[in-house]
């Protein structure tokens, strides 16, 4: 993993350390104990998992190998929270977490602090550790708290009492004049982390490739633009929709995002602080790739692919690049030439999934400041709506 | 409800309501805030769900229509907490009672206090209620509580941790001499509820039939009886089963009871106390009506019909008919002739489940202290494991 | 097998298989090829595996053990054409049966001739062979006879070209007066058979039952009573329904009869002779358990049990207890007291299937004549609906 | 749909088109009526579903709109023959189209000949048509040719008579020596369609990208090298796979290509000539994307890109790069940039089924002479194994 560059020092590291640990804990002290314990779909996860999981990352990967004398915590986590490492061993099923009531939140709170106990001493003692590794479990965690916002708000979302996740988050509005689609030269350029932080081994190796010309919208597609493509019967003109796109949204009878409620005369969400009027100038979000695909052909667009968003990212007039929502791409998720995965167990962490899954570009309004990059490649199946994903539009030069 | 006979007076009717309501809050009182929420399969509810909607049945069906002022607790919980009266109106879907992380278990609580504040008013006021519906009420809520005992089984037999549901408890072993078969006159007899207590309307109205001599089993079978089923290949014989059964055997490769865990050098048991060794000589439990059926044809006996069991019910001879397991029959389960159902919303009581399932007889482990009686008919799905049901042979005479 | 009583003497026997044998190849000749190889669910079978597996049934069950130097046709046969009988070993899969492609019709029509050549020189040679089996065998293709019929309905309907099973059939109407409740007087009666003439073993034995006086309508429900049900919402009311039913309703949008067609200002119905107008005086035909019972519930009736059809079944009163549709009654199909299967594995004829299933009595205008009879039961899952079953609804007296 | 360059003259098509059509009489003449009626899985469709629907395609877009006088053979050709074409109107469901029984196959023979008929009249009258639709509708017969094939041996494959969907065909040996893995240069090539010939949308436009340098196996991987997978337990090594394809592998049970048979000691495959001993120096096929992506895992290697392949399609030292089998590249399908569907129903030949595909290059056993080429993008969900699919490896340089 050398392609991982650390931050200065010990102090800086334990200070991050410090910082992300701490801020998972603060998104969970607005849940209950069972709003930790829920999964309401195979695709999430429980609150309170999240919060083991990520602690199991450093007992397992930084812990066990580098501490001298450090004793697990409990010898059934391995299998209770291991996610998806094969290397790793047998684990508990993904779509059973939320029937694991115990251990409780409380105790997963001793788990955390007994981890970070010993996380500080390593840190502290100047000790022989990967610091790649701990740089690795930290931004790993920081993915799974936009996870458990993300969860949490499908679970809530069905439950008639519309909680907030987030307790007095309110949507903001663009001030969106007309969208105005910027040129961009394209050419021969570079993409991929170029080394001079972190990075995950995703956005490895930087390499060349050609682009043509092309044109990139300045802001993102609003709510009120996406009520047009409603009104206009978008959710039921077929030839507007890949083929499987198609399939699902007569199968689930898909007519608007995922989180919107109500009829014509009036569109509420279900968002991150309860359920709340439509904010029209708002980027839509909770939309599925099928969604932004068919909406750009609508608009006689296009979804720009992944190489284009970050050629163009350096880019002053385009507003909105990170936090808001996460913007699909016309990239299907693969490695780039040249990749190669880290050895061990860690390379389990991105590599498997680079088959049926888009890249999305950008940052949400849910991704911890300072997580995302120009680089970072987010990857999600085209069907998945209960992320904060958005749409950026794109055209030929 | 005219066939119901309701306790002597107010005083003991206002007794046996904090008694049953007391018994409920005790069972929950070993369960953490994140056990009450858990559903692990559509047939099971939560505890916490249980809680409330017994709470809700005297809200929606003494106090709303006969308490005068009395004000709901919470105008949502008619639509959280009703379980199937599809007269009542509109309801949370049932396979989706475990995403309602709110209301918590402290707010269940005061709800539970809320109404049983006005139920002691309404029951010291000498007031103008149904006392059937009352005792119906508490009859439920009893019946609630076996099943919030069962659901939780269910739910902490996935969890690798094995939590006890009732911590202490511990089967224990019949004494098993050689089953006898104990004869039966049949003739003209007469069953369902004689009208000297309370019963279920499905135990109505007391009618006449006609049976052949037949043998009762003198007691249950046992642990060590169904492993010689098994060793037989019990499971592997086709011929044994009914083709619905032999369907399911192969589907979800059933080869043991639910709740056996291991195998042949060493078998043990999830029960209410959590994972123990099994005891060869307690009742086996956890079956479905397929597994009885097919172990009774493989014994060369046969399940009774319920008329067989309720007929011999007051033989002494015959050992553990209740207190135990409830004891599949032969019996699909249908309205006796000339059943009617009530009048109103609680005529859904029972009718409605009339077809697809197979009565149980008894009593089980976990059925409250005096609930159960001779003419009681309890009902589940032939293929449904995870109530306490056990078999009782019977034979031709 | 011994209660079942075989005709007079060895010719009529000869005569008796040679007329059901072509009865069969006239229900076929009418069929293509394509027509006979389709499969259009589960439950049904391609009318070519009709004709082999009732061919099937002679080869392994009369000819091989009785002919002496009888040669199988085809080794495959027992693999291919045996429906469920374990005994006799594994099986093509059932839902797999319309990818047969081969062996072709013709090939199937060349075993047919050859077991048939070989069946009439058993059935003359006076040789050692079980009458019994080959009535069972007779009877057993009579049933299949009906299935060829329903099954290639149920397909033709899903064919935009409407093909006509029997060409030129058409529904005839009844002469419906006003529904008469006709009382009977119930009391100690004897249902089963009493052994005059074949019976299936699931008749027998015949036992002694006590009905409560009752009464049984005069005449079948007609197509225009059910638009009445329709028109007054039975569809949409869950009050009407069984639980499970109700479900079914919902989650499969039952609306109407299985093959109506078409809406309230012009319905048509498919039926064997293709799509035609309804005819409204005609009985309603292919509804499911669930819509008889809903529809007598509508109607202040109920559905009678198989007891009552058959203690009435004498009465002249009674019109169409047979010729026009099996009528759906209230009782489960389950085992007559003291029944026992016949011996080898013949005896997995009827009574692996006694649970589950509800009981229909009379017979069709699919059904071969001569083949019903007051004892006959009938028997499918409470959710078919491909089947001609109508209803005849019964009251209190 | 400008950039396809028809052939030379009039009378060209014209041969051309007689060519074609009668190729696929020539398949589909070993295939009985009952053959060409069965549908084994809904990617599937019949035989004579293939042939029909190769025939509405010319009677819609070209006879239509551009013979004068034109009469269709049968208004419901529209319904019952269109595949996907949304703009064209509504049409039978997929799945179901083992269901038509009727139209018979002599039916569609007739439909044949009437279309060709006109086709002739209209390619000799020097009409007024669009050649290169109806070179379209050539290469569109074509690709069904192949389907036909593939749909047919899998059902086929279900029968077990194991019939021959092109009797005598044989499997031949290839003549491997060790693997060689070519280097090729890379740098700026340019790949898709050169306009020299037809040439599918998707082809094209014509476009510039930058490849690193590589290595290209100079064969395909033989059934031996697959064996050896199999034996070093690939398919149980979950970190070989995806994540997606190992979840696969597991529910489905994978443990060797789909058409082999037997076991360890006597393999076999079933193939178009019927059942066969496994040929081991052949190329291995019938895998998914998911298993080849994990053969070339184990090897040490990965899959080539679509661009490395096309890139290197005129090296000389490259061994049977078509008419063996189609090659897995790792190069999801989606649209080359600056992709434009034709205008009109065609439009939807290619474009809308651009996501959740991988891309295959070269030619397969099945592909008619003459129909592929360097340039030609053959697109499958990597799940599906039904098609002549194989694996050519690639290395980093």
């Amino acid at each position: 993993m050398g392609h991982l560059t650390a931050p200065a020092g010990a102090a800086t590291l334990a200070r991050d350390y410090q910082r992300v640990r701490d801020h998972t804990e603060a998104l969970a002290a607005a849940l209950t104990p069972e709003d930790q314990c829920v999964q309401s779909m195979p695709d999430a996860s429980p609150a309170k998992w999240h919060r083991a999981h990520t602690t199991w990352f450093f007992e397992e990967f930084v812990l066990c190998p580098c501490l001298p004398g450090y004793t697990v915590h409990n010898s059934q986590s391995r299998f209770l929270f291991n996610s998806y490492y094969e290397s790793v061993g047998s684990r508990h099923p993904r779509p059973q977490r939320g029937l694991l009531t115990r251990p409780s939140s409380g105790e997963i709170a001793a788990y955390r602090a007994h981890v970070d106990n010993a996380m500080r001493r390593l840190l502290e003692s100047g000790g022989n550790y990967e610091r790649d590794v701990v740089v690795l479990g930290l931004q790993h965690e920081q993915q799974h708290q936009e996870l458990l916002i993300t969860d949490m708000l499908h679970a809530f979302s069905q439950n008639p009492l519309c909680p907030a996740v987030l307790p007095g988050w309110q949507d903001a509005p663009l001030h969106p004049a007309e969208t105005q689609f910027i040129p961009q030269p394209g050419g021969m350029i570079e993409i991929g982390s170029a080394g001079e932080g972190f990075a995950f081994d995703n956005e490895t190796p930087k390499h060349t490739l050609f682009l043509r010309p092309y044109r990139l919208a300045d802001r993102l597609v609003t709510n009120r633009e996406w009520l047009a493509f409603m009104q206009d019967g978008g959710y039921r003109t077929a030839t507007l929709w890949m083929s499987d796109g198609w399939a699902i949204v007569q199968e689930q009878c898909w007519d608007a995002p995922l989180y919107w409620r109500g009829n014509a005369s009036n569109w509420q969400q279900m968002g991150a602080g309860g359920l709340a009027p439509l904010e029209w100038d708002a980027p839509v979000r909770h939309i599925s790739w099928y969604e932004a695909d068919a909406f750009a052909r609508w608009r006689g667009a296009r979804l720009p692919t992944e190489a284009e968003w970050e050629a163009a990212a350096s880019d002053a007039r385009l507003q909105d690049l990170t936090g808001r929502v996460w913007q699909w791409t016309a990239s299907p998720y693969v490695a780039y030439p040249g990749f190669r995965p880290v050895e061990g167990a860690v390379g389990e962490y991105n590599g498997k999934f680079m088959v049926n899954q888009m890249v999305l570009r950008g940052g949400s309004t849910a991704t911890p400041a300072g997580h995302t990059r120009r680089s970072y490649r987010n990857f999600f199946h085209p069907d998945r709506r209960w992320q904060f994903s958005g749409v950026r539009l794109a055209q030929e030069a």
